[in-house]
């Protein structure tokens, strides 16, 4: 019997959770890349709302959810947390596996959690337009669909190249009434410079957020509507946004009297991961036992592998240094199909608390996520996204050393978005045409020299 | 404020209702085509197996739902009730709209309310592996599902021109372990004998139905596992398996003490509006004034054009001559994107309760119905499957008629599946590809002179 834990609209979360509050150690400042020193909100205010830049350095421990937020989020919000307990049977291992169903929204994925409060925001400060870029589309739909929801124009730069491979994802934001236009494209200085050099460009998310950045800061001057640019990880108040996924799976663990041993979540720029993880962190702060797992590819092992340094977030070099692990700003993943997870750096708050080891990294192969997503499929049903698969991997694993070790635990996985739109994926899997990826020391030799120049951050 | 009106899965029904009970009119038997007589289990013993055969003539109103089934059944339900708020405030009618939401399944949509009911009947049976036939993919995706659930092997033979334009039904069904291979086929004599006058045959439903039955009762001489057919709508047992759907929603209705004016659902072979609407249909027998809308495509108006009379349930003409409203079982209708409601024919038990003036058969233009989904996308956010459209027109078409009356009216909606797969079928209404249809008197008689050989039933 698959066991769902449900909560009904006036038990979800009427306040964020502020990791911020209870790190044992503070977080170092953004800092500007020419001068070194700390980043301002008025250094930020060209690109972001005010109130957004205040999330973003906010130190209170709760930040209250507006009520249109809440209003929006309960279109699909609390999400069920579920059992697993046709896979439990076929691992036959002694653990107990929930998993918190994030693939429920009407885009697919966490990430209207974030966008239905940023478009929020944007709607109060006079916004009246948001640009952004997206890779495979995850993010630039949940926009379009928070932008929709809040009457605000979206103005979405995809990566060229999944533009026209992955045309789902631009088709849901056309649905929602959002623009979504190849990137690179002649509509910003940036797209323009690119494409002069190479007509042929396939784009990049480097590129992508470039132009974004470019039509944001230019719309005045443009005489286009007053337009904010958004971004659907990495940041603070992105990471904030997401937590109302673990506070809802503490109450829903709490009303059948469970509480987990591990906590697992799959990290690319480190959203899902966190707003699953974070409520958790808490409890591991206040001296609760549990093991708190983020997992990345093997071919972009940022965590495991990369340096805790200053870095662009960006490939373009257009943000503001932020001390996180990092490949190097100038790292270029392999195209593994998990796309959301092809980032060179990883959100501050999680590389600090990696580096205060409440967080644990954990590297996956390829092969094996897809064994787990078809494993998954065959037994709970749905069919999951391939960074999602990330997460499901690890699950297995620890299941099965619960097993050798022979002790019983309780695991929590954020099933972080669904796969139907990623099936192409699986396809490539069933054929034999994916493979594992090795690391090579030399990218970690790349990666320091790309950041040798940048000031450091405290260890 | 969306409102989910939400069940536990102790609230799931535990028996199906079966109209056949409460009929005002008995149903008219399926014929033999040769010998015009009444078709009885022996003849169906070789496509089906007995228990469903059983259930395809049961008279008895309520029957078990088995345990296992209930245990897959929880996976995705009971599913939730929505209370349509944002769309109601985008009408500015004096309407409340509910919708169930079957597209919470792991297929996306009802059917596997009865693909699962089926595996687990063939499977308690013997039977080891089932055969069946696809249009667009949502039957065979679901019917994988369900195979996989119970330990069975799934053979579908997909129309080949869906097969090649939408590969991600046949990749779902490949990532729950079934075959799926495109029709006609050179794995059967019916397929071969296409492929040698039509190399380059695009397929179509009917040879389908045929390469698939055909599969089933050749089987045990081919040395294959023993292996039954199975059917996603028209038969009555499978009409029984949805009507999960209207219980939970009466039961959800119950809770917020509601009960509808007026019930719509689409209509291709007749199973999800069933599912939904029989429970209401019984009410209404019993002296409820309610409303039940059948909604159907103009390019394909079985019920509302095509006469009450016996034809073939397929094209090939190897099905018994059943009682229903059809366009002729030679007809092939226009290509409109709503795959699942290109049927010549409809259920004998929703046709039987049209000739009784229990349920309004209503037929739509498919502009109307993209325009009505994109309505539904931007304000409930979820994007509607192209079929499932069709009843959102009307439910539209409702609550503008009660402004005009100056009446307060409740409306049920059963929203049958998503369209995230289906969002090409958004484009092109984008791009102003799309056209509304007409259908000529002339399919009309063309529909009378396929059938005037047959037995007629009683009027």
């Amino acid at each position: 019997m698959a066991i769902k834990i449900l909560l009904n609209e006036d038990e979800i979360p009427r306040q964020w959770y502020n990791i911020a509050a209870d790190m044992p150690n503070p977080m170092q400042p953004p800092l500007h890349p020419g001068t070194g020193q700390p980043v301002g909100p008025a250094d930020l205010a060209p690109v972001f709302p005010m109130n957004l830049i205040e999330q973003e350095v906010s130190q209170e421990r709760w930040i209250d959810i507006p009520e249109p937020v809440l209003d929006v989020y309960t279109i699909w919000r609390p999400t069920p947390l579920y059992r697993a307990v046709k896979l439990e049977q076929y691992l036959n291992c002694p653990v107990k596996i929930y998993y918190k169903n994030e693939g429920v929204s009407p885009p697919g994925s966490h990430k209207p959690n974030t966008a239905i409060a940023q478009a929020y925001y944007n709607k109060v400060f006079g916004t009246k337009r948001i640009s952004t870029e997206t890779g495979a589309g995850q993010w630039g739909s949940a926009l379009s669909f928070a932008c929709n929801q809040f009457g605000l124009e979206a103005k979405v730069y995809m990566v060229r190249i999944s533009y026209e491979q992955k045309p789902y994802r631009r088709l849901m934001m056309n649905t929602w009434g959002a623009t979504c236009i190849p990137s690179p494209s002649t509509e910003t200085e940036a797209g323009r410079k690119i494409l002069s050099q190479d007509p042929n460009s396939p784009g990049s998310l480097g590129i992508a957020i470039s132009e974004a950045v470019e039509d944001a800061v230019t719309s005045e001057a443009a005489g286009r509507p007053p337009t904010k640019y958004s971004l659907g990880s990495v940041l603070n108040h992105v990471l904030l946004h997401q937590t109302v996924i673990g506070l809802e799976a503490q109450k829903q663990l709490a009303k059948v009297g469970d509480y987990p041993d591990i906590v697992v979540g799959c990290a690319g720029g480190g959203s899902n991961f966190a707003g699953c993880a974070f409520p958790f962190v808490r409890d591991k702060i206040a001296g609760k036992q549990i093991q708190i797992i983020a997992v990345e590819p093997t071919s972009c092992p940022t965590m495991t592998r990369g340096p805790f340094a200053y870095d662009f977030g960006d490939t373009v070099q257009m943000t503001p240094l932020l001390p996180m692990h990092t490949l190097g700003h100038d790292f270029v993943p392999a195209p593994i199909h998990a796309g959301g997870l092809r980032y060179h750096g990883m959100a501050p708050l999680v590389s600090q608390l990696i580096m205060d080891k409440l967080i644990e990294p954990r590297a996956v192969q390829q092969l094996e996520t897809f064994e787990a997503g078809v494993t998954w499929a065959r037994t709970e049903g749905f069919i999951s996204a391939p960074e999602t698969c990330h997460a499901l991997a690890v699950v297995v694993q620890e299941a099965k050393k619960a097993k050798e070790e022979g002790k019983q635990k309780t695991i929590l996985v954020n099933w972080s978005g669904h796969g139907i739109v990623d099936l192409g994926a699986y396809d490539a899997f069933f054929q034999g045409k994916l493979s594992d990826h090795e690391f090579p020391q030399s990218e970690i030799e790349r990666a320091l020299k790309a950041i040798e120049s940048f000031p450091k951050p405290k260890l």
